[in-house]
């Protein structure tokens, strides 16, 4: 059954059953609004889209697989703020000849990420269109606490990482080669990523001084944060050494560099945070790198000043005092490296 | 310059400056996250997505046409749950060859609806994409008051109607026909429509007991009010009458119905609700029409029982007491009338 067999009315019928109510959900779907609750007297929101063959492909990715994939990329935002994740709303752009079970695969894929943690989906809008597209607005509590920002990292504090690195780059390339043997870890990693969520709370909980989401690649978003934070960031290389190993028999066989992948590959969701120096980090955190000062007459790593910001023409984040020499990251916008 | 031009970051250096920031935000754009204030412990959420091509023309209608019009739809949602607007956040696929002062133009736009009731654009995402898809998440405050509902319609209430009726279809109709003399208007009406917004939280004050967002027509949104209360409406031919007046010349112009437009026509963005009779009614809601029982032995209108809902075969609307004649409205998924 196609999507153009169905009413709006039909095809809602078929979805919203699907979605998981929500403990925070004061009214779900059905009326001009939703309401939730935000007992703190704040909510935390952001929002993300994903567009068929530019964030992903229906030849590859199944229903289910894009509305996990649309989930985790925003709930992993909420969590990267240190909130829990209580509510989302999404809007689904669809095409008259879309298999409806394909429709109804996306609504538990998003129901799939979403009810284990308490989180609703609370509303959406659906419409014709010529392509898929998945826009999600996610809502988190910040449960009294200030929100983690990318930019209170002071030096000093170590950066550490939760999640894997490369692994959606290193599943992205291998179905792009169609390459014959693959471990299904990173092929699933790219098709329907997995955030620490948690981690975001307990990193908190834990003092965390600045934190974000990596979606766009280690290097490009640590820079991002080191520029918001008006620091520099040095990055580990032996630190890292294990992400780039577990990578290296697909890179071999994709003629690929693996250090790119961890350094560069995006869509991992793996959440980035400063530390002040001697926290006992909450797992799965692990130091990667720590916030420097400015380099000063050639002493890379020296600190210097608090925190002063990498000029423009001077690389905010470095590898082992080095500037890295792999590409930054992805640009989602262009769909290209950038 | 087109979108093609710049990268993401200096699209979103071009449009963030635009955007208002919002009385009760506390925290805008820039990091993983926003962050808004919920007074009373609870936020109302909506979202609506409009789809070039099926939902708006880039030939008729200008990137600040779009953008007010995408931010109407969502705060005439809230306004229809009583509550006041503190929060937009928006994501928006753009083709390459889109001019950047079009998408500028939106964010203008939006800040033009929202700024004056002091609602923020706090967040946002931007893709690349074959067509421009705009969905926007709104969000409001109730001020600790109830939720105003579908289903609180009790027998007895009138029906009252705030905004304009038709004008939106009228003006469609014009475009389409491409018409040589329409009053601008209507025009106006369909590309930049109109919502009585701070009716909304004024009707939750004086006691509304149902309200909702008039979107897809007043038939086919009354019937829903009705059949969510569990009640029937009869609409009042003659108040209707001068809404059907004010489209007359343009409808003989076309070879239209004004009826049609008036009962049938979506996208006008209007507030339907019921009030308990006698209520002084706040500006400029009209009585149109009242909640009826149900019809026993041909007694139309009668009262029986408290809000008995029309069984499936039966209208839950009527007018004077019958069956309307005309289309009962605009199915926004399919893009067609139904």
């Amino acid at each position: 059954m196609r999507v153009a067999d169905l009413t709006e009315e039909q095809l809602l019928a078929r979805i919203v059953p699907e979605l998981p109510a929500g403990a925070a959900t004061l009214l779900g779907p059905g009326d001009d609004a939703a309401v939730v609750a935000a007992a703190d007297g704040r909510f935390v929101v952001t929002t993300d889209v994903l567009v068929e063959d530019r964030h992903f492909r229906r030849a590859w990715s199944s229903g289910e697989d894009v509305g996990r994939r649309a989930a985790v990329q925003n709930l992993a935002d909420v969590a990267a703020m240190g909130a829990v994740p209580t509510s989302l709303v999404v809007t689904l752009v669809v095409p008259a000849e879309l298999d409806v079970d394909w429709v109804v695969g996306l609504a538990r894929g998003l129901a799939a990420e979403c009810g284990p943690l308490g989180a609703g989906v609370v509303g959406g809008d659906l419409s014709g269109g010529p392509l898929v597209v998945v826009g999600v607005a996610a809502h988190g509590d910040l449960q009294g606490r200030a929100p983690v920002l990318r930019s209170g990292a002071r030096t000093g504090d170590v950066v550490a990482h939760a999640g894997v690195l490369g692994w959606s780059a290193a599943g992205l390339a291998s179905l792009s080669a169609r390459a014959a043997h693959v471990p299904a870890r990173f092929v699933e990693a790219y098709l329907r990523p997995r955030s620490p969520l948690a981690a975001g709370p307990d990193a908190a909980r834990a003092g965390a001084t600045a934190m974000m989401d990596v979606s766009d690649g280690l290097l490009k978003d640590a820079g991002r944060l080191a520029r918001a934070s008006g620091v520099r960031v040095d990055l580990d290389r032996g630190a890292l050494a294990p992400a780039a190993d577990a990578l290296a028999d697909v890179a071999r066989g994709l003629d690929a560099d693996p250090w790119a992948w961890v350094l560069g590959g995006g869509e991992d969701h793996g959440l980035l945070a400063t530390f002040p120096a001697g926290t006992e980090l909450p797992a799965p955190f692990r130091v990667i790198g720590r916030v420097i000062g400015r380099v000063v007459d050639g002493a890379v790593g020296g600190v210097v000043g608090r925190g002063e910001p990498a000029g423009d023409d001077e690389p905010a984040v470095t590898l082992d005092g080095e500037a890295p020499g792999v590409a930054t990251g992805w640009d989602h916008f262009a769909g290209r490296p950038g």
